[in-house]
């Protein structure tokens, strides 16, 4: 196991490089920017999933699917979509390989080509628009909440695990609805979920808000989202949901009849989080040790390490842990007896921290004489000794405790760095000097706002929602403003 | 909704595409060969997707997730495997699309061509074993027990809902044992696993056996299975489990240093059940009026329908309902009050048989009177009343026995055809006017077995576990044989 990792004050891009691999969750695969998830990776994954699964089913939706792959030509029937997705994309052109008649393995059979090329999904909107077609005739069919799990393929040039990657897991909500009121009420529901979800499961703090037209997903009419700070102070979006009003109805003909017998066009919106989300968990918390998981999302809550010296002391400590371990199960705790006896407990205590296990308990022979264990926390590394008596509902209120705390420091930080400008040069100074998230002027146009992005990579993360209003003068170009938007530098 | 289905007397084949669509399982999509799965079909298959997941994990595996795509030269690396999947892929040969200069929408950017083309995976041990070379160093990174859930692309010619997609969803579990024997108790235990779900939460009777030689997985040493007999004869394969030996490991150069300190190459398994599940679901017990879903895998256990003139009567009809529901989904129950008023409950009757909800529960202002409720089963059509005292422990009582009937009758069905043939004629005979399995005397060659599949298209479906010995002669070339084989036609 795990060299030590590069701190983040030397270098925090390496820093995330490092964490994530030697806390085993994902690697660089032979294919040029897909990762593989490994299994302890995948198991926080899963529970984001379950959790979000959870919340969609409560909201309304249910779970379908759709192809992988999406005809070349739906992606011209709606002219921005067009422009944002067909661009980086991975393209099937042929159906069928053959062994090459010099002997050198198998080679593309030329005579097996497609008549149309085939794009692999970056999202989905056009394969299930196309679907909606069939399945929504009068009011009655309305609304459909539709949610997929799914694997998407952008062909990203610059790649990092979990954060950027060609091929990436995610799900995608895509609902339609008869009303454009009904349809906003859902965007806006969906982003709550989203808020909801980053807090209380990641522990991590987001701001909601909807993007500037600029930066609004290709064929939406307005683009809300959740924007986290990292602890390098840079910004990450951890969500985005789409009111996509009736493009995509009207670009693949989707009419309904209405109560009234009319026919309109269908009102739609589309939602997603992705794998990404492991990047935003990885980076809000964890130390130049290795990961630090809020325990609802960690697989293994709690670890024991035995430590002794013979092989009496360990079938006293065996016993005794069976008790504890059971008792912590049965309040619904995961935990993980580590009695490797190929590894020292120092070893142990190094890899458990890496891997961002919440809390370890180590017992000795001394332990079972004074009916006592040591606990440590991963979040603070704060030490204790706790009497084996009511042990697992000390453990429950610990965990509960780590939670809220590993959000409250979070919070802390993102507090610690958001900063006021009121002047260009305050602006770059902070970009430069102190980077977290600026709320400043700007006068609402797209070109100022393109000007700035190009001159410091900082961007309008969002509007605020609710954003207090406030005159001032735009902090590029000194024009009127009616109110301070965010900006960072991003992911 | 649902016109009648054509009936499985009048054509089989129509019938079961009648009742896919019908039944809102699934459809076609604008992607030849490749379905939507419908929310109702989705629903079953994370019913199927939870319970077997949960034994993977119960059997000590964990998930995680490999790339979409295979570098084409990974195929040539396993003889034998390369033979078997390089054939029918989809090829992704480009990674970017450009605006058509002549305005016509968008095409491939032939600058943007792969140096190396990627398959979309037909299946993932080329990826999976490249990768393992990396994570196996030591007997003490063995066993390695992992799973993944994904889709899967084998470009099939004649494709057919469920049963044979273009894309599918699958699980494929690959393992990484230090010895033979590790592997080939790990191959027979999932073998069981499969054959436990298909059983107790399909409904569906399976025989466990192995394939001949020409039936393997292409670069397996052994391919067990388990197969299950459709109610028109044709036999349905429903899932397989590989013993791959050493031959990935030697592909992919994935050694470990034994507890010896020798080096030794590293023995594999792999084994997979697919959404074809849903086909054969489907196929054992459904009837003419439609699905026919065992209880453990019914996303609505319980239908409640209320029949009604008044308004009046509804309201009462409302306050027993809510009560009725309250017990039973305290029970664990999947309750669905279909109170629609857009809809008869003539109507809503045909719909819900035609999906499959095991239980219907109506409710008239008369049962209000008695305190009772009209109970009717969907597997045998039956009605009875029921007093509304302890419905909740009757109701639970009801949906274990469906799913025991459902079970028994599909293993009579299978009993019922189910033969034994000792000549050629007889074999023939039994094919063509009672399909079903026929036990037959098999000479052992690959020749014979390949001209039977020729002249009949029966396969040998497996050679069942323990199968008995018995002294015979080959139904086709009358040379000895040792014990009847499973012969069958088959989807």
């Amino acid at each position: 196991m795990s060299e030590k990792l590069t701190s983040r004050a030397e270098n925090y891009s390496q820093w995330y490089n490092d964490l994530v691999t030697q806390a085993d969750l994902a690697e660089n695969s032979a294919v040029r920017g897909c990762m593989v998830i490994k299994p302890y990776g995948y198991a926080i994954w899963e529970k984001m999933q379950q959790d979000l699964d959870r919340r969609f089913k409560e909201t309304g939706h249910v779970n379908a699917y759709f192809p992988l792959f999406i005809p070349k030509s739906f992606f011209s029937k709606e002219a921005n979509h067009v422009e944002g997705f067909a661009k980086e994309c991975a393209v099937v052109t042929h159906y069928r390989l053959k062994q090459d008649p010099n002997g050198k393995g198998v080679i593309v059979d030329e005579t097996a080509k497609l008549e149309e090329e085939l794009i692999v999904r970056p999202t989905s909107e056009t394969i299930i628009w196309h679907t909606y077609k069939g399945w929504i005739q009068s009011y009655r069919d309305l609304p459909l909440l539709i949610n997929q799990w799914a694997n998407v393929v952008r062909w990203e040039m610059r790649t990092r695990l979990f954060l950027r990657t060609a091929e990436f897991l995610w799900q995608e909500g895509h609902t339609a609805h008869a009303t454009a009121e009904e349809a906003i009420a859902e965007t806006k529901q969906m982003l709550d979920v989203y808020a909801a979800f980053a807090e209380d499961i990641l522990a991590v703090p987001v701001i909601k808000g909807y993007k500037t037209p600029n930066e609004r997903f290709a064929g939406a009419l307005d683009t809300y989202c959740i924007e986290a700070l990292m602890q390098d102070g840079k910004a990450l979006q951890a969500g985005t949901s789409h009111f996509l009003g009736q493009n995509f109805a009207k670009a693949f003909d989707v009419k309904f009849t209405s109560k009234e017998g009319k026919q309109e066009f269908v009102w739609a919106t589309s939602w997603g989080v992705s794998t990404r989300l492991m990047g935003a968990l990885i980076m809000s918390h964890s130390d130049d040790d290795g990961l630090v998981l809020p325990p609802r999302l960690a697989p293994i809550q709690v670890v024991i390490v035995p430590i002794y010296k013979t092989d009496d002391h360990l079938a006293l400590i065996d016993e005794q842990v069976a008790k504890i371990k059971k008792t912590l199960v049965a309040k619904g705790i995961s935990v993980k007896y580590d009695n490797r006896d190929t590894q020292k407990p120092g070893f142990k205590f190094a890899e458990h921290e890496m891997k961002g296990v919440p809390v370890r308990i180590a017992i000795g022979p001394r332990d079972i004489e004074n009916g006592t264990v040591e606990v440590a926390r991963r979040d603070t590394k704060e030490k204790a000794t706790y009497q084996v008596v009511d042990l697992d509902v000390k453990i429950e209120h610990l965990l509960e405790s780590i939670q809220q705390n590993i959000y409250n420091k979070a919070l802390s930080n993102r507090e610690a760095n958001t900063f006021k400008a009121d002047s260009w040069d305050e602006f770059v100074d902070l970009l430069d000097n102190k980077p977290g998230f600026i709320y400043a002027h700007w006068d609402g146009t797209p070109e100022t706002e393109e000007k700035i992005k190009e001159m410091t990579k900082a961007t309008i993360r969002c509007i605020p929602l609710n954003n207090k209003l406030e005159e001032g003068k735009c902090i590029l170009t000194g024009n009127p403003s009616t109110q301070r938007v965010l900006f960072a530098r991003a992911y």
